[in-house]
């Protein structure tokens, strides 16, 4: 399962001691090749964790041989002793792999503005190296969970190579314990070039469209690794799609564990003038506060959606608001800017999904971002469990 | 009280049976001159409210010789047939003053996407004419109020002339009955052109830097009246600064006062390059359901600043983030973007302020916005009380 189906790859999670539950913490995915490419997207937070410092440098030149994640601790804000911490995970991974450490990639999740221990994670490094298997994906998925009920891992299949994921929630999702961090991986050939061309691609229209409260981590990374081992080079347009398709999966299992969400909510924006104005709306709407309040109160308050549609400037999205269309869950609720069907015709009390489609008449490109409610158990773990 | 203090204004607040509680809802302010001066500014909200397209063009002469406001309905996204509510409104309250229907201004409270009652609101009108005295400033402030749990009411005193002031929140606040609605009253003698100036002036500082969730209502006005009954011309510095100093008082009331919040929470960022970046980076972090929740828990939890403003694009508000400092209530938990004093010292559990110092040591200007705490009651009032 997870990122171990491709061939050429092991994993493994085990307990380093970092988090009070005792739960698996450490986990490591190694690429033993023949390709040791590797392409990575990182938060687009100026407020980086020094994980991220190091990846984004590490991973600059195409190159990877290993992942080291750890979930119980962000090791962001953590200053330069923070960017040692990261540096030295590097070094020890590389050293128990007998790789060099530029070719490890590092991962951090949970509580900003705190030291790592960095002997219990270093010792769980070599426990996690002791414990690598060719079906350790699994594993390595669960360790990286924090505020997650369930791992998420994803594979697709290609023609004579495959696809793997794992997934853990979520940067924008329940943040309070962090970051959305993601590990790819496939046994196409590709070169860096295709492997970054493609990651870019599938990730713009998938984990960038999954937006719960419009906070960005500083540590949100999303990383894909590339063996080889298939021997097999895909057509690109067929591998970037097949790309895609795995990262939507992942995106929506985000979505649905997110913690404390009582309905997931597409929120899609038609008939705009660009795919930027397209999404700039269905943003503005998934980041209204007062809208997703409204959905955890089953009210399909369609005023909200407008209101929020409202705040986008002319220059970002053009449309005319009396020309607006608004559906939620099938029934149109506003029609031209106003009063549309009756909304006691919008049963969301017994619906997990709830789709909005707004309409702007404004041009052809469209455009869906994911979000969730805003519910009292958002407020309460996002207020009792941070510190 | 209010803004029938300064001389040349009479004001009443009556019960029109819009509100399903039975509590007033219709409020009327005249100016009886010997001026009929008037300024305004609306929210910048695309999707704008039948009365607020009314009242900016009725304004746009710089006279005005009423105000008519009414809560228990917004008048918003109620397509043409809303739009001929609003003039009806003006029109009815013209012939019951013996006024110019386009000396009159209209405000409206509520739900949006619901036409008003509009035999119950225009009896509501003639009642308030009949009931205008020039003590009436206080039954007006309480026959605007939504989900304000008191009226909110300010005086400033010239020298020969006065100020008076009332508004109901709130736009950004409780937003779930809708919006920010202020009149502003002075007997001094001023141009259109001035009070304007001035009007724009002093909600740049105050109620454009209150900021609870983000959300812009369609229906946010402020409207300054001018009577010019004192015979007073007052330096016009000074007036701007006394109607700055009026809107602080009233915008402070607002913040006071929202809904379900537990925690008043000042940001202030200090030393940024432009008062623009100051207020970018402000807004960033008030608008952060992550840090607004955190403090809802009474956890100073300054990793969640510093992420909200890393999202602030650089060409937006140049600084380092190995330079920012935070304190919270004047203790600096984070210095140099790491950990600074421990945050055991910081005691939100029994301060209803919170005071947030941002130090970007990229410049020399400074600004404040203030907000709340996301709450559960917050959630509450705005997931079951909107239909």
């Amino acid at each position: 399962m997870s990122v171990t189906v491709p061939a050429g790859f092991r994993a493994a999670g085990v307990t380093a001691g970092l988090k009070p539950s005792g739960k698996p913490d450490v986990a490591l995915v190694v690429n033993d090749g023949p390709l040791q490419v590797a392409a990575g997207v990182f938060t687009s937070n100026r407020i980086v964790a020094a994980p991220v410092v190091w990846s984004r440098q590490a991973v600059a030149d195409g190159i990877a041989h290993a992942v080291v994640l750890n979930s119980g601790g962000a090791n962001a804000c953590t200053g330069p002793e923070g960017f040692g911490d990261a540096h030295a995970t590097a070094e020890h991974t590389g050293t128990v792999l007998d790789t060099s450490p530029g070719d490890v990639l590092v991962c951090s999740t949970g509580l900003i503005g705190e030291r790592l221990p960095m002997d219990a994670l270093l010792a769980g490094v070599s426990a996690a190296a002791d414990a690598l298997t060719p079906d350790g994906g699994p594993a390595a998925a669960t360790a990286i969970m924090t505020t997650d009920t369930v791992s998420k891992q994803a594979t697709v299949a290609g023609d004579g190579w495959s696809l793997g994921g794992m997934a853990k929630g979520a940067g924008m999702l329940a943040p309070g314990l962090a970051t959305m961090l993601v590990v790819l991986t496939t046994d196409a050939v590709l070169t860096a070039e295709q492997a970054d061309a493609a990651l870019r691609a599938a990730t713009r229209t998938t984990f960038d469209r999954v937006d719960s409260d419009g906070c960005m981590s500083t540590n949100d990374t999303v990383l894909l690794l590339v063996s080889g081992a298939s021997d097999v080079t895909p057509d690109p347009a067929d591998f970037t799609e097949k790309l895609r398709a795995l990262s939507d999966d992942l995106a929506r299992q985000l979505v649905a564990d997110a913690e404390g969400a009582s309905h997931d909510i597409a929120v899609t924006v038609a008939n705009a003038s660009s795919e930027d104005a397209a999404v700039a709306v269905a943003r503005a709407i998934t980041r209204s506060n007062l809208f997703k309040a409204a959905v955890f109160g089953n009210d399909p308050n369609w005023g909200r959606v407008l209101a929020a549609a409202g705040t986008v400037p002319e220059e970002v999205a053009p449309y005319d608001p009396a020309l607006i269309d608004v559906a939620i869950n099938g029934v149109q609720v506003c029609r031209a800017g106003g009063v549309g069907d009756p909304r006691e015709g919008v049963d969301l009390a017994s619906a997990r999904e709830v789709r909005v489609d707004v309409d702007l008449h404004a041009g052809q490109a469209t455009a869906t971002i994911w979000t969730n409610d805003l519910t009292h158990d958002y407020v309460h773990e996002n207020s009792a469990y941070s510190t």
